[in-house]
């Protein structure tokens, strides 16, 4: 037994998981898709009339999906989401499916501080050895003798905390529980968040944005770091204190800052947009992107796979997967 | 029983490992450096009555050392030393420890092609967010994707493996014996090196240079690559014919190269020195280092190690490491 349901894709962003979801769908439906901004014509009354929803906002804003059963987040992170708008028989479930991506951009950026790669090859083409092997400067550090620090041990930091450790990395761990696992060297908890901070040569902030972790890395956890420490940021950005991270980059109290969750989006109104209230665009020790660390083909084929199960699964009556209470 | 022992540093890559070497030895030998050239000074007499040299050369324009027991490599590749200027009683050892740092390296240029942090960082500085996740045009690839091919199986090809798999990509291997490893999906022979080439997104040369392997990646091998495969050298420039890996490039044949061993380099009397006699510098599908991959202060902790085991034994009687016969 299997009931057809009316799809409705939300916005740009879950407009990249369309393509190609029939293939994976075990039964026909109404699929459309609306805008951003719901405001075209006959947008808002799909949207109403929508049992699954395919997006990631919802506030009072928008019209409301009465007959809402599923809104389906095609990310990880669903704070764009208002509790208290979802229809009282809809079930909110989000997608992962971005940890690979997310762990290659961060070893990425880690490796990239201990490997020249441009100015050696920018040295090079002048015929310049500067790095050459044996020569006085020239030696370099390893990633694999340093400490990572993860905030947090959901999906990314389990994905990221294999590969730290493929690299003779030592990796510890704060999360709310306690951790076991052999890719973790040592587990804190929250309530030893300075130990932690202080213990990382990288801390990466992999935790989502509650009410429990926003502003939980605040001055005073950043002022347990190390002086060479780097501050890694793919969890959300309010969960670094937006003005005590600026202000220890700006001091130099540690090493430098690698963010790509931040404070300020751009929105369909504003193309251009600063990611802070501060002026990080004028630091040199931060390496600032733009939330894309998960964004691969990877990851859209896995958050589809996702998507097109979970519609399936409501379609045929099971229960749905990466429910969120 | 042991043996008081004069050891001569020869040059400048062996002064990296001096200091701090008394710290690592059993018993007190007599420990002097001489000059590249051994040119200076007293430097001939050293160098002819030495028990032990370290140093990356021995060749027919240098003093003769006649009563040297050993000659130890403070590096993996003893192409520089020639084995008839060696007197009988001497044994040849080597030395390891690299293999982390060029293993960082090639990890750290693989993942830069796709994770396009410089860019990135230098739109949002203006607002400008085109990587920004959902964006079109923003998507990038995973190197977890790829198959990694692995020319030679020795330290270094066996520690990429590790980290390549740690990062679920498929790993390939040719090598003159087969390879039997967790780490490697499929093992080719060298008289399957078509198919091998042809299996990779990225092919890592980690061989050294002998009379088998010179030149044993030709244009035949490169023509079997992938359009968008890259080669990357970190074993010794001429086992990729430098004629062939120039043409490839400059057609654009394959995706592109990363070297960082190569054709020629900067001697004592020429400290700029063009590393090919074709010019690879005007061509921007190649990343192009001068052969730092394996420079590390964690590889000059390990070979200072090395070469204190090796003098520790040959003092004691005891048969020595990473002998070369």
């Amino acid at each position: 037994m299997s009931s057809s349901l009316k799809i409705v894709f939300h916005g740009d962003n879950a407009a990249n998981f369309r393509t190609g979801l029939e293939d994976l769908l075990h039964h026909r439906h109404q699929i459309v898709s609306v805008s951003q901004g719901i405001d075209q014509a006959g947008e808002k009354e799909h949207f109403e009339t929508a049992d699954v929803v395919v997006g990631v906002a919802l506030n009072t804003d928008m019209p409301t999906p009465h007959n809402m059963r599923l809104l389906q987040a095609p990310a990880a992170g669903t704070d764009g989401i208002q509790r208290n708008c979802l229809p009282s028989k809809a079930q909110l479930a989000n997608c992962f499916g971005h940890e690979n991506a997310i762990a290659e951009y961060v070893m990425a950026a880690l490796l990239a501080r201990h490997v020249p790669l441009l100015e050696a090859d920018r040295a090079l083409r002048q015929g310049e050895w500067h790095y050459f092997a044996g020569r006085p400067g020239a030696l370099r550090t390893e990633l694999g003798a340093q400490t990572l620090g993860l905030l947090g041990f959901g999906h990314i930091a389990k994905t990221l905390a294999h590969r730290a450790k493929a690299f003779g990395m030592r990796v510890v761990v704060a999360n709310r529980s306690a951790v076991n696992s052999p890719d973790v060297d040592q587990s804190f908890s929250l309530s030893q968040l300075s130990d932690f901070m202080a213990a990382c040569d990288a801390a990466v902030i992999t935790l989502p944005l509650t009410d429990n972790t926003r502003s939980l890395v605040n001055a005073e956890a950043i002022d347990c770091m190390r002086p060479n420490a780097l501050l890694v940021n793919v969890g959300r950005g309010a969960v670094i204190d937006e003005s005590a991270l600026h202000e220890a980059l700006l001091k130099q109290r540690i090493g430098g800052a690698i963010i790509d969750t931040w404070y300020q989006y751009p929105n369909t109104d504003k193309a251009v947009c600063a990611p802070s209230q501060f002026d990080f665009a004028s630091l040199a020790n931060v390496l600032m992107t733009p939330h894309m660390s998960g964004w691969t083909e990877g990851t859209v084929q896995r958050r589809r796979q996702t998507i097109a199960d979970n519609i399936n699964r409501l379609s045929e009556g099971q229960p749905l997967l990466n429910l969120i209470s």
